[in-house]
């Protein structure tokens, strides 16, 4: 029971009941441990090298303590607990020192600093931070200050972006943001949005406007009269667009797949048959949800103009989503070349951009207020109509949330302090960087590309020597199989980066590198194809 | 373009670019203007009496910069932008000095300090801060240190909560703050749940789960074969069911609402007309959503046991939502009384908990993995089954989002310091204080009570001196309905206060204030009362 002045009132307490003095103290202390835990130990690799280890959930929670109780804490205890929510997170050990090479030159990689990390050496525990170079598990990376602070001004104003009169500021900035984004895509002539908590929202959104489009009358009569509806995807899709056809009342055995070819890149005539073969069972295709750029897997882009071609004809929606950032580059963009003419798009400055989690914009080419028509309820007690500004700017009611981050201010303060040129420059280092670990993997024996990447994913497996002499065939694939899983468990249980494995159709698992932090050197690269090495030889 | 550092590899750039040390400082400076400006401005009425203004969004748009450009800015114009954003969010005149009561005794609220104001004073603008005492405006309010702290590191982090192996520390405080809570409902035999990005997509999960349990068909197949569904709910049920069942494809039309009595809380005899109702149509009525638990507007609490009495002889799922902090206090659980029979909950630690935006869980009363097999779509990517630990810490697939932000964090940190003691008297307080309120209208002449508040809200009427003496009728509720709307732009062109209005069937318009901020004193409600006698006495 911290900070708090006891005030009584006819017996029953009153306020105030935070001393914000006392707040600010505790909130100054927190914000150093922040400053020396999270971002000095957890991004920077010339500093000290992160050794962090997999621990098993029951010896976690011990070490956590996490039962919540009647009686309050201590500050000091308070302070303690975020130090352990950080360190138990991002594990930094004393003793590792190593020497690598950094853009061809040799760099010290220094011993840990700082804090004693005795207490937390004595435990194995958990997971490279995301912020970390040697994450590559997921497709978002690396630190972004400017994000970082943007996002730490909107939790201490806690705004929810419903409607003008409560978050003028943050209203005006997303909208400038979407404006920004929708010039950048190419929709001359101006398009809508709204930032949404994450992408599979943002396809989410994507499904309903594409349904309401195609028939206003299921808002309000559901879909019980209706004929069955068919959303049309591409075999590589992301699985948020099944999550999308459940929650949505669609089903997904409506969602049909569209084979896509060995590069993972959708075939634009087997779109044209699966919407025949929709029509001739007497269902109604009315979307293409996912010209995907930038694919979850293998990161390829599908053909968006023959794509667009086909959904014209047929008068299907077109949803594209993902790879938005190569838009910022003039010398990648040209693999979303017809961007333009979709309808909409689900664009994660997350990502590639790096922004704080989340960041996630839905974007839609319509001028006629569909995104508002779609979503609305008109709740009296927000949205009145005889409010002295222009209602337009209470942009709640084109959400189904009610309170509503301002994520889009992450991006903007980013966007702000970088300007459109070094946005593209981090686009471009990234893809370099995906570029290098893909020749180094041909240049290395027991490494094998799935592909060439086309983006920032780097698919590939690596074979132990005592596989190597092994025809290609079934028995080397089998045992191929069961070497990413244990590269993966040994790798984290040392703690020494971050990298995904899978399976993908009929190949056996292996690793999938996301490159995209412009944080990542080539050294950090090299790293992880020796850490691999090493932690695979003897298999 | 900061904190850069440029390398080359063959003529592309390569990383990392960003410089740490450099953005270490740029963090810390940005810290010290969050610390000066939104905490200690932002939270303390007794420093200072905020003064805020309505602006117009396009004078503030001006004020802003908003244009996004191809060059970058440097840091001090960034940090500038950062106090921007907060200022014109949070704004204090220096001017402005008084005497208010204090539980009592006279107190004197001081002059702005700090930073000179003279840029700021310049111009008109915007809202007063979601954190001040003086801000009734919506079902949130108030600056809660820990959980902002929290929220801070889950940004330094950047953590997703989906597999324990990105998200360990967090992903078990979710599971341990689920756990607790599903105790404080009363459910006995555990049950299931997780963090959402806020209320409406929780009562979304529950009408997708009642769907499921009604006939898990739904999810694969859709609703074009399914008979009309039919969702109950009461008539002072939150806009969110309405955009619920147009999402689910259930049709808005299909939500049939239940009449409530004159005090907002549902009758229970017309829930069981409304089902038969639907059923002689031929409809399947399978949910009552929102045995609510202090409904939006009057903040009244439905009669669980009657309605779970109701629903367990038809075989409906139960769903309550909000009020969940009642539950904490044993002095106001009786509210609640039947709680443990619900089949799910929404509960919102963001509001009266006070916890930062946004923190709102869904709880399903439900052991057999409900929750996973509704929503779940294995993604081979991410949810391996061939993982060296106990896959079920990975929640990820319990979503309908991908990445997923770990709030839970922010109430776990919060209960830790505080424990459940002191959450319980927050709750009391804040209560306390609405009754308060309530008393005092009654007291003061031309304020009028709609009725007793059961609840958080009081709704109230202002009758300017020009209208006290028109007796009830028609002359006198058309003149009223224009009252609130117009004390609420002086209000908001002041700056001095932020309490919100609305209709109610056919009630005129009328304030709503939310008390549920125990930073809140009796000196901050009376001065609410005589600020709009004097805002409106002329009218």
């Amino acid at each position: 029971m911290l900070f708090t002045m006891e005030t009584h009132l006819n017996g029953d307490t009153c306020g105030p009941t935070v001393d914000v003095h006392a707040a600010e103290t505790f909130i100054q202390s927190a914000m150093e441990i922040i400053l020396d835990e999270a971002v000095k130990r957890g991004t920077n690799v010339r500093e000290k090298v992160k050794s962090v280890s997999g621990t098993p959930p029951e010896q976690l929670k011990e070490l956590l303590d996490l039962e919540l109780k009647d009686e309050g804490e201590s500050e000091s205890k308070i302070l303690q607990r975020c130090r352990d929510a950080i360190r138990y997170s991002v594990k930094s050990r004393k003793k590792y020192s190593t020497v690598s090479k950094f853009c061809g030159q040799e760099r010290t990689v220094f011993k840990g600093v700082g804090v004693s990390d005795t207490d937390y050496d004595k435990h194995l525990f958990s997971v490279i931070p995301v912020a970390h170079p040697r994450f590559f598990n997921q497709l978002y990376a690396g630190l972004e200050p400017y994000s970082m602070v943007a996002s730490f001004i909107t939790e201490a104003l806690k705004p929810s972006v419903y409607t003008y009169e409560v978050a003028p500021v943050f209203t005006l900035m997303e909208n400038a943001v979407l404006r920004k984004m929708i010039e950048v895509v190419g929709w001359k002539e101006g398009g809508d949005g709204i930032f949404n908590a994450g992408g599979s929202m943002s396809n989410m959104y994507a499904v309903n406007l594409a349904r309401y489009r195609h028939c206003p009358d299921i808002k309000e009569a559901g879909l019980s009269a209706a004929p069955r509806l068919v959303i049309l995807t591409s075999q590589e899709c992301h699985y948020s667009i099944s999550k999308a056809a459940a929650l949505l009342g669609i089903g997904t055995k409506n969602v049909y797949v569209v084979p896509s070819d060995k590069r993972g890149k959708m075939i634009p005539s087997a779109l044209e048959e699966q919407i025949k073969t929709a029509k001739n069972e007497g269902a109604v295709p009315f979307m293409y949800v996912n010209a995907t750029a930038g694919t979850t897997v293998l990161g390829a882009f599908d053909p968006i103009e023959e794509i667009a071609d086909i959904c014209e004809k047929y008068n299907l929606w077109l949803h594209a989503c993902w790879g938005g950032a190569a838009l910022m580059s003039q010398k990648h963009k040209h693999l979303l070349k017809g961007i333009h003419r979709v309808d909409s798009v689900a664009w994660n400055p997350h990502k590639m951009l790096m922004v704080c989690l989340q960041c996630s914009a839905f974007l839609v080419r319509d001028k006629t207020s569909l995104l508002q028509r779609c979503h609305s309820a008109r709740a009296s007690y927000l949205f009145q109509q005889d409010k002295f500004y222009d209602v337009s700017y209470d942009t709640g009611d084109k959400s189904v949330q009610c309170s509503r981050k301002p994520d889009a201010f992450k991006l903007w303060l980013m966007w702000k302090a970088l300007g459109t040129r070094e946005l593209e420059q981090r686009v471009d280092r990234a893809l370099a960087m995906a570029r290098y670990v893909a020749e180094e993997i041909k240049k290395r024996e027991g490494f094998r590309l799935l592909m060439e990447p086309e983006y920032a994913n780097v698919c590939f497996w690596y074979i132990p020597p005592s596989l190597r002499k092994l025809p290609d065939g079934p028995e080397l694939w089998k045992k191929l199989h069961t070497v990413a899983p244990m590269v993966k468990e040994r790798m984290m249980k040392k703690g020494s980066m971050m990298v995904s494995y899978q399976t993908h159709r009929d190949k056996p698992n292996f690793f999938r590198m996301v490159v995209i932090s412009p944080q990542i050197s080539t050294a950090d690269l090299d790293f992880a194809l020796d850490e691999i090495h090493n932690l695979g030889r003897d298999l």
